[in-house]
């Protein structure tokens, strides 16, 4: 079966630097089927680049090798890691970009990267997403062992993501992420919310406190903001055929809350 | 032979969302081969989807599955269908998205899509290009029967393109489109230019007046407007080596004339 | 082997162009493999698409047919041509875009594209990549014959990149590309600035003069400039986890000085 490569970074779309890294991978492995997530993670934002890496990386087929870059430590002390997890396998910088996709999926081994013989000849220090983290994906894809590609780790580094907290009988937050359409993406998950039921439940952002959680953007008025659960499973804000940051006001950091209806 | 799956989509390049969605083709039908034609449509513009979706998606192979996605109403009324056309397929939802391209090609049966055995197991109320139009179109591929996958329909939704207008012996339009080049694309047709032909053409645009048809960019002086019949078979206003809405301060809406020279 | 396809163009990602082209090339050769190098060269900058054919284009598989598009005189005077290299296949306008990357790779063979059975049908006057170059490509990946899809041309068109100069001891470059990071790239090589060991290096920009040479970003403090050569072989100016060019208030064209420390 053909083996599929994802690329999540923060290289941006105009540079060279994706399609150098394409290239270093299909001139070690021909015939693996390349998927990009996203090159457009704002530069060296690790946390927005594990968020995305999340959201997208779990709807893959098994056996897929996901490779992830937003290091701005490149070259520095910070290892090059592959980390075997439940259905994939997932490659990096060892920040933190990888740690909340491969807690979800459950980590099986993990491995620095140290053996060359994977790496492109001559590797630059500013580059490793050509020259060691594509070639190490690449001889992957081909039935390379991870256990001949580096030394077996312990751990990796976690990424703190921010938590959520109790508070009057419901639950803190707070907004994550902001995507394409402006929609406030928090860290309050699912099953927290569904943990709060019995009662009606109230969201409150910024000035806004929204009514109950909706099944979709529809069940309240175009223009009209609405709690719903997103679909990567987190609490959400949106405006109904709108604009939920620009209509409410809202940057990535806001605190959310969640509370029973008095 | 391998089947093609084309994407339109306004999920944006940033998001995790166009990223799950090929993940969730991927699962299905490994083998498929997806090509991203847009997914920068202006969020929830349908009209623009519909326009890029029908400039681009006629020149693909036969047989070729193009999914769009600009759907604002997700989760509601609108209904999720697949269209048979002569000679592709189009799927997405019934908002009006997929009109154009389909009544040009040809309309052989449209469904309605009701069989769940075909989406994801979970389908999400915000995001069914992941949960139903991906993974319906990854079975197509793999040879799915249209019939198997809904509802035979009667009609579908048709999208009001504006329409051109005589006008003094001529004919008047409007820019529908402004792509990167700062090009105007008109909706008005090769054809209806082609039908007011003997004399020579003034064509008409804000403070500008145009004499002729060019072949090229390059029958103007650089820095010069020019109108032609661009590369998508619309009337469109130019200028030579620059950027014709700055330049004419024109912007979708703007009324165009085409008349016959006195 | 499967034949791969490499596209750089300046028709950007939201307009239908870049689907089309693939359509286009999907129709004479379903099975061969497209990857975007990019789409996001500043429209007509014939300059800046050459400078990211050539930091991507080489790293490449042997063979690999190398589509660049930025073409503000598509239908005028300049020829469509065909450049074979030493290891691969560069096909665009002869309009000094592919020039750097022929020059580095070698040339072997080049060909004004004059055979019209390898073009489409119709072929409109603004859009060669759709109608020329992509088929042109697409027939070439199938393995047409180079020689018969036009005549032989003495030589092509060579682009005037800016040169390097001596200057007291060392050498003056200028910056010719500035990239998602912020980073400056120059026009001055590796192998300029070994030249100039022994000594301790100082490097000049705007306000700034960095001393030595780095190996990685991390080298220097957090927000401090560093001076090293970048992944494509030339001298990089860097801000360590920041943008240079806003940090420097750099410029493409400013002057940039080697010199041994004093």
């Amino acid at each position: 079966m053909e083996r599929i490569i994802t690329l999540t970074t923060d290289f941006g779309l105009r540079d060279p630097y994706q399609g150098a890294m394409k290239g270093a991978i299909l001139s070690v492995n021909p015939g693996v089927r390349i998927v990009d997530i996203t090159h457009l993670v704002r530069p060296g934002d690790v946390l927005e680049g594990a968020f995305v890496l999340l959201g997208a990386s779990r709807y893959f087929p098994e056996k897929t090798i996901h490779v992830a870059v937003v290091d701005p430590g490149v070259g520095g002390e910070r290892k090059p890691i592959l980390v075997e997890t439940r259905r994939f396998f997932y490659i990096g910088p060892d920040n933190g970009l990888l740690s909340p996709s491969v807690r979800e999926d459950g980590i099986v081994r993990a491995f620095e990267l140290t053996n060359r013989d994977f790496f492109r000849d001559e590797v630059a220090g500013t580059f490793h997403g050509r020259d060691i983290f594509g070639p190490v994906a690449a001889s992957l894809g081909l039935g390379a062992e991870p256990g001949e590609m580096g030394q077996a780790l312990e751990k990796i580094l976690a990424l703190d993501l921010p938590r959520t907290l109790p508070e009057a009988g419901g639950l803190r937050g707070e907004v994550v992420y902001i995507d394409t359409f402006g929609n406030l993406i928090t860290n309050i998950r699912r099953e927290e919310v569904s943990a709060l039921d019995g009662a009606a439940l109230e969201v409150t952002v910024r000035n806004a406190a929204l009514t109950g959680i909706k099944k979709t953007y529809g069940m309240v008025e175009k223009g009209s903001p609405a709690a719903l659960i997103g679909s990567t499973g987190y609490l959400e804000v949106a405006v109904n055929c709108g604009n939920a940051a620009e209509a409410l006001g809202a940057r990535v950091g806001d605190s959310v809350s969640v509370r029973p209806l008095k």
